[in-house]
Parts: C-alpha cells; sequence; structure tokens
C-alpha cells in the first residue's frame, strides 16, 4: 500500500538540464551566465565567512528588500526575496491555486509551472503560441470547455470552469522560443484576465523590457525574477517577487520561514547594487547572441528573435534530426538543450556562452551539415 | 475580491522567534548554536567563492548524500537534501497530506507543523503530551470523531476519518520540553500507526539517541535532520531526510529542481564530516545545559530533563509572570523566548549559550526573583 498523494505518484516529476562534472562540456544547455558575478557578491560571501553562520538569517531578508526596492522604484514591503525564482514560483502557486484549480500557462514555455500544478493536486491549461510567438486572445479569456479554433490547448480532463481560473504564467522574454511580448501587450492582457498574471522575468534583462510598471498600475500584475541567469548566479539560489504588498503580505505566510540563506542574501544585495557589472555583462552576451543568431540563420536554422541568453533553433525540415546533432555536439564537448514538445516540435536551445565557445559551437554545427559524424 | 486561498487568507501564519541586530542582544531564543561551526565549512566557503558560482548546483547534493550515507550506515539514495529543514517538513506534507485530509502532531510541540497543514488546506490534529511528556496511546490510533478521556485533542471542524490521517509529526527531543522518547517507545507508535511517523530530530545530536535505525527496520519512518542546531549553521539553511529509496524517490519530485544552492551543499558536506567538531562541542553545550538545568530547578522552577540545546522552564505557581521576566530579561539584553500555548500553559525556553551567556542570564532571573524590576 503507497501512502504517496496520488496526483504525486503518478507524475513524472521535472527533469533540469543535464549538469556534467566540472571542466567535462562546455554548457550551453541551462541559460547560465558564461562570465564570474561580480566580485562584490564573492566579498559579501567572504566576509559573512568571517563574521559565521551561526544565526538565523533575516526571515525577509530586508537589506535585499531595500536595494531591490530602490532599483524598481517601489517600496521593500513590494519585494518578496525567494531561494532562486523557482521558490517563487512554488510559493505562488501554492497561495493561489487549490486542488483540482486550474492554472493557465503558454505553450511552449517553462515545463515547470506544469508540475507545479501537478505537485498541488490542481489542473493546467496549456495555451499554445501562435506562429509568430504572440499569443492568442483566447489566453486572456476565461477558460472555456472546448475553446474555437484556431487556439489550440492542450486538453483538460473534465473540462473547465471559468471559475476555477486562479493563476496565470507568462514568461516573457519566452523559454525556449526567446521571443517576448511589448508590455503593452502583456499589460492588455492582464487587464482582461479574471485572476492575477505572473510575469517571469527570468530573461528581462536581456531584452531591455519588463512589466515592473505594471504592477504599479494593475494589481493583479506580479513580476518575478532570478539572480541565476544575468547576475551569473546561478549556484546562490537567489530570486525575488515584485508585487502589491497585499499580494507579498500572503506569500510570506506561505514561504519557509528562513528560505534564504544569509549568504545567499548577502550576495544577492552586493549583486544587485553592482549595476556597472549588470550592464556591462548583459552588453557582452547581448553581443555575442546577435552574432550566434545570425550565424546560425545563415546555417540555414529557423530563429526567432531572440531577447535572452540563448536561441531557438530548429530546421525547416525533417531531413535533419535535432537530436543526432544534439548528441554529435555533445560527443564533441558541447552540451546545448535538445527539447521535444510533444503535439508541436522541437529544436535546439543555445545558451549564449563567451565569444570563443559559441563560435566553437556553430562551427561544429557547420561541420555536422557539411556531413561529419 | 479576493484571489488568496481562503485557507491561507484566513491563517495568521508562522511567526520565527525574534531576531535582533547583530550585537544588540545575547540570543538565547532560537537554540542556535553560540560556537563557530567547523572551520571545514567555512573553507568549502571560501573555495567555492573563488571557484565562482556561475553554474546550477547538483541537483541532489550529491556529495552531501554519499557522506551521510556512510555516517549513517544507508546507501546515498535514501537521502535527501533540504534547503534547512523546514524544506524537508514542507516537501513531506506536499507529498503525503492532500486538501481536507489529516495530519497528527504532539503538542506543545513545534508550531510549524500546524501551519504547514494549514497551508496545504489539510486539517491537524493536536495530541496533548501525558504530564511526563510520554505519549497516550491515542497518538499512534485512527483518529476517533471523539477520543475518550483522558486523551486530549484540539478538536477537529468536522470530526474526523481514520482513513484520512495521512502523516503523523514527532520531534524528538520535543521542543519547548526538550524531552525525549526512548527509540522503543517511537518503534512502538511507528508499528500502530496507520501512516507514515516523520521523526524530527532537529535536536537528536544533543541527546546521543536516535531513531534513524527505524527507518531501516519501518519503512513508514522517516528521519528529518538540520544542521542549523548541532552543526552551528543556522545561517545556511541545510537539513536533510533519512528515508528508504521508495520514499525518496517521491519527495524528491516534490522539491524544488535545485532547493540547496552550491554554497550550503559544499560546507554542509564539509561539516558533516568534521565529526571531531561535533562531539567536542555538543559536549561543551551539554555540560553548560546540565549546568542551566540545575540552576533554574534551584530557582525554583520546573524544568523536564532536557536532551536538547535548551531548557523549557515553568513556575510552579501563578505568582510569577513568564511575560514580565522574559521582558525584564529582554530589557538587559537577553532574549529567551516566551511561549504560550493556549489550553495548556505556558514558560520560558531558554537556548544554551556560553557558559558565560548562560550564568549571566540565569543570575539575571535571579535578581528578577529578588524583586528587582
Amino acid at each position: 500500500m503507497s501512502f504517496i498523494r496520488p496526483n504525486i505518484e503518478s507524475m513524472a516529476g521535472y527533469v533540469p538540464g543535464e549538469q556534467p562534472k566540472e571542466g567535462e562540456a562546455v554548457k550551453l544547455n541551462t541559460n547560465e551566465n558564461p562570465y564570474r558575478a561580480s566580485e562584490k557578491a564573492y566579498d559579501a560571501i567572504r566576509a559573512l565567512a568571517e563574521r559565521g553562520l551561526s544565526r538565523y538569517p533575516n526571515a525577509v531578508g530586508q537589506n535585499f528588500r531595500k536595494v531591490a526596492a530602490e532599483l524598481f522604484g517601489v517600496e521593500p514591503d513590494w519585494i518578496m526575496c525567494g531561494n532562486g525564482s523557482d521558490d517563487i514560483l512554488t510559493i505562488l502557486t501554492r497561495t493561489f491555486v487549490g486542488e483540482n484549480q486550474l492554472l493557465r500557462l503558454p505553450y511552449p514555455s517553462y515545463i515547470l509551472y506544469k508540475s507545479l500544478a501537478e505537485i498541488q493536486g490542481a489542473r493546467s491549461e496549456e495555451v499554445y503560441f501562435l506562429d509568430d510567438w504572440r499569443l492568442p486572445d483566447y489566453f486572456s479569456q476565461a477558460p472555456a470547455a472546448a475553446p474555437t479554433a484556431p487556439y489550440r490547448v492542450n486538453p483538460l480532463e473534465g473540462g473547465a470552469a471559468s471559475d476555477s481560473l486562479k493563476l496565470v504564467y507568462l514568461p516573457n522574454p519566452n523559454s525556449p522560443s526567446g521571443t517576448v511580448l511589448s508590455v503593452e501587450e502583456v499589460e492588455k492582457i492582464a487587464n482582461n484576465l479574471p485572476c492575477p498574471l505572473v510575469v517571469d522575468e527570468a530573461y528581462a534583462d536581456f531584452a531591455g523590457t519588463s512589466c515592473v510598471e505594471l504592477v504599479k498600475r494593475n494589481p493583479r500584475v506580479m513580476v518575478s525574477r532570478t539572480m541565476s541567469k544575468s547576475y551569473a548566479l546561478a549556484g546562490l539560489r537567489f530570486g525575488f517577487l515584485i508585487a502589491r504588498p497585499e499580494m507579498i503580505e500572503q506569500t510570506l505566510k506561505v514561504k519557509d520561514s528562513y528560505n534564504c540563506d544569509s549568504l545567499s542574501i548577502a550576495a544577492a544585495t552586493a549583486a544587485l547594487e553592482d549595476q556597472d557589472w549588470l550592464k556591462a555583462t548583459t552588453k557582452k552576451i547581448i553581443s555575442t547572441r546577435e552574432r550566434l543568431q545570425s550565424r546560425m540563420r545563415e546555417l540555414g536554422f529557423i530563429v526567432p528573435e531572440s531577447h535572452a541568453n540563448f536561441t531557438w533553433n530548429s530546421w525547416p525540415s525533417p531531413d535533419l534530426s535535432h537530436e543526432e546533432l544534439y548528441l554529435f555536439l555533445k560527443n564533441h564537448g558541447f552540451l546545448v538543450r535538445y527539447m521535444k514538445y510533444p503535439a508541436w516540435g522541437e529544436g535546439l536551445r543555445i545558451t549564449v556562452g563567451t565569444d570563443e565557445d559559441t563560435d566553437a559551437c556553430v562551427d561544429l554545427v557547420a561541420r555536422y551539415l557539411n556531413g561529419e559524424r
């Protein structure tokens, strides 16, 4: 006899990208930053190693909240700190979505949103992006049992009642596509929706656009951020939520009391304060991204305009196997992400590395296209 | 209109102990360790600050699992790492207890268990300790709508169906009492229960007794541990679960993909490897605890025999206000934990500090009893 909740037992579990041992591969598969984070972050870590870690952290990461509030033009009680933005997304799902209630996400996007619904015993509705990576009107409408064509929605068991839609996730820029919706488009979605909208801005620093202003205009908009990508601190686990104080007040009840450790609070605060580092680093990455994008297009791949630190590359005809190309690259020491979305399609998501690593990866792709195996 | 789940909106939220600014008070209120953690843990942190944190951590903390497995005589797949043991408890609640299902805990004990049930939209049943801090037979029985006297149970709304009991929490040693049940007593409880039992061993290193052996004998027993207390790493946030692989396999689906950061995995691993440090430090703390305990008893307090790094002190008559004594100590720079449990009683939980701080705190208590205000 099993004691596990049936929704947990039946789910597959989210599988993150491969993490080879250090030095075993050039990692272009999980959108990490190829550069070393601001030394100010590391100074903060070293200082804390001297002062010691026997005391509990500040429960809400107050120092970080103050710095983030100033940067984004809000008050500290508009900020909640998280153990990575995955922690933020987990907390939001638990705050807003009960068992059998409905959560909506675009498709294809971050698979974790669906996993979070499964863990919660909730349902999820995947609304397909249109061919131009914009979203259909249905995305901001009350759920319908059978949405009219041309809107494609992954089927919901037992249909959908309009009052059960409790939360909508919108990654912007999106992964795997790297595409972005304008602030105006997002505002229109938020204004139409019957429930809160979480704009997951994990990659926003590479886009130069952000929906933080919308949080000030629409109390149902919340924005999540991470220090893993643009701040080069994936190993630190730190993310944050920007939302209205009445929302933050509730999400704080759901988070673990001490969800962020002292080292991550101190390092994230120092990193956020170093906006010069951020500007210089994102500039470098964006420049490499443009080169990666144009070279992959020259080789014949379809690459939607990227606003993130990766590109989405798909071959226009079935005569190339994305999976075989992925394995060819892996065998040559380059790890990219082969992604296959059922009922949609597949491709390779390539993280922007250093100029050298990125060029070397594209060179390998070119060799593969020239018949090398 | 509110978008928050009703169970979240109506709950008060768990309130952790006060965290004054550094140097503002002698902290004897949250069971932190007064000593600096093993320098090997800090060396690991410094080494990682050199190597950098741009990469994601190992998703399961494999290095830690190996070391913990060897220490406890199990295989690595019997271990799950957590972002503090609160993360472990959160994951367990989400794995085993659905909405409206039942979770059981002793009373008074760790208040968080009840908060976790509230967040989950689940119910909780608090079974009162007997006067000698042992548990009534009812604790291991299927829930009854109206348990027979002398078993005291905080009332459940809507009664309790026996098939809804999904998880039982047992802190051992218990907080606030510091008391411990023998391995034999816990095994008897586990063998009678119709569901899994989580033995929360946050303080077990101070007790010299552990139920890890039970995990090997009874597949429904799980043991959670923390590095916050005995290993002096509360600021690091690291805990772990010891359970059978078939349990771990399910809880891994529920945890955030990267719930532990690289720094905490490395530091916790190094700290666990330094068992000499652990032995020396717990020996010092136990020695101070014995002195604290006997001095408080000499002053007239009732102090159950402590097996943790704190003592539970209650005055035998109503002529002393625990709250006023707490405030007196606070005004003199000593923070202890005043705890009031509705329908049960109140007292002061005093963490074992250094000899010097602990003695100074007891001296202050004596001055208060002598009439100083």
